[in-house]
């Protein structure tokens, strides 16, 4: 953790949310929370004017290229400018849209190229960007892509100070849910967690709750067969592979303090079965990284908050959380491969 | 409030079980937390014995009417024998669920004919009082039945100090719940819910949160069709019969302090929904109220917990909260009766 690590890249989110003002709001408390270095990817006027009108009078500060930024950032924000677009919170438009976009690709590509050590998404609104062409579902893919690893196999992992959840599938209707499982999916996330866990997080032999579909994880089939049929095979080949895997567990019981000091992940079948427990426990600090990438991605669990934006009502607690969780993860490969 | 109530009656639940020292445990802090009287429905020698082998030195008295209860109470344990059978923890059988059933039975009769002020049930094991012939699901619907109500308007409610649920599916398999929820359903659950609210818990204009089923609720139907075209509805004419609901509200955001402080009771559509967030606030506190009965029905939100029955390891949390949350809600009847 000694080895010196580059700055971190944070993409802008949408210009017209809450993104802009709490890179602002991050940097302003660098300091005392002991934040490693990093840059905004965006445009330096926005940001300054995000700042302002959140009542931050701090130094923001364009620079030309990322090796610029760790002599910048102790005494002002640096920010490398990659178009432009005015300071327009909770109205957002194509400008803006396209503006979010341009910062992603470019925060991902410096990266990719070693010139960041980790990347910081901030939030965008993924319907503004479908309309203006962008193909992937989220951010998340769209990085996975620019590493050439498929989405299946970029795997999202939500982590707070309470807990961390992996939910194998995630935005597709309840419904669809047991079909969408299958042992094979569930043993592939898995077994990418359990090897993100101990590359990126420090946990020698993570040990891995693995969460039931049906209520009591289906009384011995009476209500349902999932658990029997598609989960418990998927825990026996996690097993065979020497992964400390448990399960299938009734969900109610996984999430108080008790059990979860009994594992480092908890794997859950399905969107609100992982973001249920999570937001209660870890509302304000959750984290999302994306497991499996060549490079450290993270992002603040929260979206573009347009109704809020540019009110100084925004928490900053998530994009601070992402930002150390990204360094921390970033110095851990760092030391791996010193 | 300070209308004299008659004593509350608790079934003993399965005798293999931790609800006998539960009962013992809840009366030797009776005078510390302020419970109302009680008086266990089963059998004197049995509580005796598990209370002994909790290390609790309690009289226990055996009583030959509920009248003879608030006597006691303040001194010993009242218990109605109601048959016998020898404590063997953690080893159930037949002529110990057979005593589980006996005291349910009885339990409920003496409440219903108004000997007891309410109804606190222990918990039994379904798979055993099934093995003697018992045909309802649960005791829930035994209850119900008792009461000549129908299991569909019998509403279960879990409630704690930081959060009152109601899933509107329960023991379903979950690839079953999309097509069980219909409009009316949850409309008519969800009015019995209210009405429990005023009339047990005190709340004269109760706010309802009405979870969506699918993540972020469908996002306009790109997640499941569910959220607009059934749960909204339903909530729709919630508001047409004057009852404060609002939704369908994504539901990963509705259970932090925050959003907590907008309801008092979020109806949700299955069982984890409703089960995952109280279990991570109250675990040890939970109570199961059945809504909308003639009689006031409490349980705690546990089960036998045969593997840890006779060691004392058993929280008896969740049976004070079950019995002092029986003796509010039927000191509210009962005043509002008088």
């Amino acid at each position: 953790m000694t080895v010196p690590l580059l700055p971190l890249a944070i993409s802008l989110g949408d210009p017209a949310g809450i993104g802009p003002e709490l890179i602002a709001a991050a940097w302003a408390v660098h300091a005392e929370e002991g934040l490693p270095p990093f840059f905004g990817v965006g445009n330096r006027d926005l940001i300054e004017a995000a700042a302002r009108m959140r009542g931050l009078d701090i130094p923001v500060v364009a620079i030309a290229a990322p090796d610029e930024a760790a002599a910048v950032f102790p005494h002002a924000l640096p920010v490398l400018d990659v178009g432009a677009c005015p300071y327009t919170p909770g109205e957002p438009d194509d400008a803006g849209a396209a503006l979010a976009l341009r910062a992603l690709e470019i925060a991902t590509a410096l990266v990719r190229q070693g010139a960041a050590a980790a990347l910081v998404t901030g939030p965008i609104a993924k319907s503004r960007l479908a309309h203006i062409g962008f193909r992937q579902p989220g951010q998340t893919e769209f990085v996975a892509e620019a590493c050439g690893i498929t989405a299946e196999n970029a795997v999202m992992m939500l982590a707070g100070p309470h807990l961390r959840v992996v939910p194998i599938t995630v935005h597709v209707a309840l419904r669809d849910v047991p079909f969408l499982l299958s042992a094979e999916l569930i043993r592939s996330r898995s077994a990418i967690a359990a090897a993100a866990l101990t590359r990126d997080f420090g946990v020698s032999a993570p040990r891995l709750a693995v969460a039931a579909l049906n209520p009591h994880a289906g009384e011995d089939g009476r209500m349902g067969t999932e658990d029997q049929d598609v989960i418990a095979p998927a825990i026996a080949a996690l097993r065979e592979a020497g992964i400390d895997a448990r399960g299938p567990l009734p969900a109610d019981t996984m999430f108080h303090a008790e059990a979860r000091a009994t594992y480092d992940a908890a794997i859950c079948m399905y969107h609100d079965q992982a973001l249920i427990p999570i937001k209660v426990l870890d509302f304000d600090e959750g984290v999302n990284v994306t497991l499996g990438l060549p490079i450290v991605r993270t992002s603040p669990d929260h979206g573009t908050a347009f109704a809020i934006a540019g009110k100084g009502l925004a928490r900053p607690g998530a994009t601070i959380a992402a930002i150390r969780m990204a360094g921390e993860c970033a110095a851990r490969r760092a030391a791996a491969a010193a």
